[in-house]
Order: structure tokens, then C-alpha cells, then sequence
């Protein structure tokens, strides 16, 4: 019988953290190192005032999936650097702009273990500085001189903010769905995820076809991105997650492990009362254990992992070689990630 | 002797307010109509869930004298609605995010006598909308299919934004020069003046020159603009600004008629105490009354008259007719607006 490479169940992932991110970015390695310089040359723009600042912001590595997505899929054709890495680098720039006035938005201390722009230089900063960056990712995508690449950037913001304006109004409402959840999601996470892979594959060249099955290959690892991300929020310690461990739930957001929790046990108050005493983070401490030790991961796991086989899936049209055997790859890590 | 057209004495002014907006627009009255109804139909789109937020930051008319700027520019040779109607919403569009962030940084209570997005609903919906605001933009741009054009309209934002944290930087400092507040006023202002001229220019295709031509008379435009806003901080109405008087004092910000001021009478302290009794609105009264009543108000409205005249001599190098005749009116008004 051969061994389910989406495993189901939480406990079978704790003993194989094999997949690396660095093995899987082989392909690209040197590539996503040039990403990270142009990124680290911004701040040396004569136009910025502030470049402390900047550097704090771009200094803070994520994992960088995004701009990965994009070389990769703009790699399984025809891998054109001088298009793909300003591409790349706008989308990184892009999603660091929306964490700058994210946590600006949910007054957050903490991103990846050090204080956000916000704590330490306050909201109206945070404000600016986001939309310096936001120009400054158009910008970067405007050097590609592809409108249909530029225009799919700027509906991807629109989306993002729209998804945020959602998420920000539905914010303490315990009666939220699971299907506006997966709205919610599919625009402020997934939608950055799609617009990543789908200009990647439109500036390599990709058959049309290519670029549908790349766009929702993106959209799928999104949503899976996303629900992994909400149960680590639950899950995962302080140190590896780099901020507080139930974030979303002090803030009113109720995810999908948590929407499944109340689906399961309807009767247990404890999830109402972490938004009845907004703030109070005995309560919210008290929905956390609630949730993170029941079955509620377990089958948030599952949909996540039904989420990364379709992307896989749609990989199956896609020319074999590095780049997709590292999309596919991605795909696993996604689900097996602990940060 | 012929009358000068920029009078330098402000007195001259107050008995001839002929100059109407609604007059000098005669030559693009209804596609600037049109700029007004695709930004009230912007509401209506399925992706923003909060339309409220969206009608309030658009309902609140300005002079709409940037769209008339990108309409007029381009008709002076040849006008193609097609392009040019988007690009001037898109400029309306992304001044007015501006103003919906500057107004959350400022922590502004009122904007044209209403409310502020971020006084009526918070920073938090006034940093997203803002957000959703630009990529709407973004993507109105986009729709011109003209890289250039897009590539200007995202370097306008950079510089825009790179201005505000500027501004923001400087604040409080009492030892600004005049050289940092103009280049301070060319960032936050006359970029989007310039940029909204210049893409009028190539959508209208005129020749290089033309284009370099309106582009100049943009920045120019835009220098004016912000010294008369400057002055009228001071020397205005609420009722006619539709905000506090003394506004900029209030912020810690030191303009153009407050640094003639403080060089004409460097022994008086009202400035420096104003910023010192930083929110203390008695010590910013005392400030505007000093200045408001002082020479450096007729020093500040000759400079505003000289970048205007700058502004119209680049008008010479354009073919005549109503859109070169309403854009040097328009010179003329922004001297002599009273709000």
C-alpha cells in the first residue's frame, strides 16, 4: 500500500519534519537569493526618508513562498529572469505591505519574533510606509511592461483589501460559516497566492491552459496556506509562530478549526465567552485549549489536505522537471510545516 | 497698462471672485460628470462589503481639480475618452485614498465638513478602505493598457508617500528650511498634479514636447495649489475649509507662511511655543493670529503667484484653444480661491 503523501492525521507528521523548505528551493535557490537582495536594495532608494524603518520591515524573513511560486511557475516553461525576479520581488512586497497595515489593523506587537513597524514606530507610520510599499511593488511590476501582469496585481490588492474590509467587519460575529470563512480566505490569502503563480506562468510563457491549471494551483496551496496558518494560531508555541499563540481568537476571528469546534460541540460555551470578554485573554486562553485539543484539528488537517491534492492536481498539466517536481513538493510542505 | 493676472496684493482679490470653477470646466463639463458618476458607481461593485464606507469617502466633493487637469491636458490634442475618462477617476480615486489615509495619520476630525472615514469608523476601516481605494486606481490605470502611464501613476504614489513620512518625520521641527518644505510640497503635492498632467498628455498623444510641457505646468500647478492651501490654513474660514483653522500648526507642521514669519521675526516666540504646547489649541491660536496678521501672508501669496505664472508660461509651448485657454484660467483661480 503506498504511503498517503497528504497524511491525514496530525500525530503521523510529527516524526517526519523531512521536507525542508531549502531542499524544495533548489531549483531557484540562487534565484529567490537575488529576490532577497533587490528587496534588501530598496531601503537604499534615495526617496525614502526613513530607511530604518524599511529595513525593519523587509529584515523579517518569512519563508518567502510567494515570490518561490512565482519563479517556480514561471520556471516550468520558459524561465525569463529579467521578468520574473522584479515580478517576484513585487509580489514579496506586496504581501509585506499588507502585514505592515495588517498589524497596524489588529494592533499586533509581534511579527516572526520582533516587534511590528507599528509597536515600534506607531500606526501613522505603519500607514505610510505600507502604501510606500505598495507603489513601490506597481512600480517594480511595471518594469516587466506586461499590462495583463500589471493589471492582475492590482486586482489581487483590490481583493486582499476587500478581503480584509470582510474579515475586519466580521470580526467578533460568532455566526459566521464555514463558507464565508472560505470566502474570506480565498480573498485576502489565496488571492495573493493565485495572482503569484498565474503572472509567473504568464511571463514564462506558459500555454494558456498552463496558466489556468498554475492559477489554481495557487488558489488551492492558498486556502490550504491559510488553513494550516489557522490552526497553528491554536496549535503552535509562541516562539515558533514568532507572536502570541491564539491570536486570531483575541482579535474576533473565528477560523476554520474553531468553526468546526462549535459545529461539534455546540453546547460547550467557551468559544462565546473568548468573544463575549473581547480582550480578556483568560478567555481567549481557555477557547484555545478547547479547540486545540479536540478532534476539530484533526478534520481541519484533513480539509487542508484535500485542499493541497487538488493543487497537486492540477500540476498533472503542467511539463515535468525541477520546477514542477518543487511545486508538488511545496505542496506536502505546506501541510507538514510547524511555523 | 494692462492688469496684472496674478495680483500679488490679497486685498486686490477680495472684491473679484469672477473666476468660477464651473466656468472654466465649460470645456470638459460633462466628461467631468462622467469622472463623478464612475466614481459613485465604484460603490456598487460586488467586492466591497462595506459600501457606506466607500459612498462617504467619495460623496465628499472637492474641486475635482485633479481629473480636470488629466481631461484638459488631454484635450489639447487629441481627446480619447476611451483612455482618458478611467485615468482621470483613477487620479481622483488615488488622491482621495490618500486623503483617507492622511486623515488616519492625522487623526483629522473633519475633511470638506464631514467626518472622517477614520473619525466616523475608525483608523483601522480608514487604513483598508484607503488600501482597497488604490488598487481600485491601480486597476482603473490598467485599463488604459499604456505601461508608461501606469509606471507614472505608480511612481506618483511612491512619491507621494515617501513625502508623507517625510512630513510625518519633520513634524515639530521647528528648524525647517524653505528648501525641505518645498521639496516636501513637490512630493506630497505636485506629483500627483504633474503625474495627473502627463498622463493627460500621452493619452492625448501629444508631442514630446507638449507632454514635458504640461508636465511642468502640473508641478508648478501643484507648488501653487499647496502654498494657498497653506495659506488659507491660516487665514480661512472652518466654515469655508471645512476644517479647523490652524490645522497644520496643529500637526506640527510648519508652512510656507509660517517660515517667512519666523525669518521676518526671529524674536517672536508664538511659533516655537505652539509647537512646544504640542495639541495645546490657545498656544496654535496665538501662532495663526501672529502669522495670519502678518506680512508673511502677502510674502507667501507672491511665491504661490510666481509658481503660477512658472506654471502658464509652459502653456505657450501647446496649441491654443479652449482646453489650453481653461487650463491657464485655472492658473488665475488657484491663486484666488478662498477654500
Amino acid at each position: 500500500m503506498a504511503i498517503n503523501p497528504y497524511p491525514l492525521d496530525k500525530t503521523l507528521k510529527k516524526g517526519r519534519n523531512s521536507l525542508q523548505l531549502t531542499s524544495i528551493y533548489n531549483a531557484i535557490r540562487k534565484d529567490l537569493d537575488k529576490v532577497e537582495e533587490n528587496l534588501s536594495l530598496l531601503s537604499k532608494n534615495g526617496l525614502i526618508s526613513a530607511p530604518q524603518l524599511l529595513n525593519h520591515a523587509l529584515k523579517d524573513k518569512g519563508k518567502r513562498i510567494r515570490p518561490a511560486l512565482t519563479l517556480l511557475a514561471g520556471k516550468v516553461n520558459n524561465y525569463n529572469l529579467d521578468l520574473l525576479l522584479p515580478m517576484a520581488t513585487a509580489v514579496e512586497l506586496l504581501h509585506i505591505a499588507t502585514l505592515v497595515h495588517d498589524d497596524a489593523v489588529d494592533g499586533s506587537r509581534l511579527r516572526w519574533g520582533n516587534p511590528t513597524v507599528s509597536s515600534k514606530w506607531g500606526k501613522e507610520k505603519a500607514i505610510i510606509l505600507g502604501d510606500y510599499l505598495f507603489a513601490t511593488s506597481a512600480d517594480l511590476v511595471s518594469t516587466t511592461e506586461n499590462v495583463r501582469v500589471m493589471r492582475l496585481f492590482a486586482q489581487a490588492l483590490m481583493t486582499i483589501s476587500a478581503g480584509e474590509l470582510r474579515q475586519n467587519i466580521a470580526a467578533y460575529n460568532v455566526n459566521i460559516t464555514r463558507e464565508e470563512y472560505y470566502e474570506l480566505i480565498t480573498c485576502k490569502t489565496a488571492s495573493l497566492f493565485s495572482m503569484a503563480c498565474e503572472t509567473g506562468a504568464i511571463l514564462g510563457r506558459s500555454p494558456v491552459a498552463g496558466q489556468a491549471a498554475l492559477k489554481n494551483y495557487g488558489t488551492k496551496m492558498g486556502i490550504a496556506f491559510q488553513i494550516i496558518d489557522d490552526i497553528l494560531d491554536l496549535t503552535g508555541t509562541e516562539k515558533d509562530l514568532g507572536k502570541p499563540v491564539g491570536n486570531d481568537l483575541m482579535h474576533g476571528t473565528l477560523t476554520l478549526p474553531v468553526l468546526i469546534f462549535r459545529e461539534m460541540f455546540p453546547g460547550d460555551s467557551r468559544i462565546v465567552e473568548a468573544l463575549e470578554n473581547k480582550g480578556d485573554g483568560e478567555f481567549a486562553k481557555k477557547a484555545v485549549e478547547a479547540v486545540s485539543g479536540s478532534v476539530a484539528i484533526k478534520e481541519a488537517y484533513n480539509i487542508a489536505s484535500q485542499f493541497c491534492r487538488q493543487a497537486a492536481e492540477n500540476l498533472k498539466e503542467l511539463p515535468g522537471g525541477p520546477a514542477r517536481a518543487a511545486l508538488e513538493s511545496l505542496s506536502h510542505f505546506i501541510i507538514e510545516r510547524t511555523k
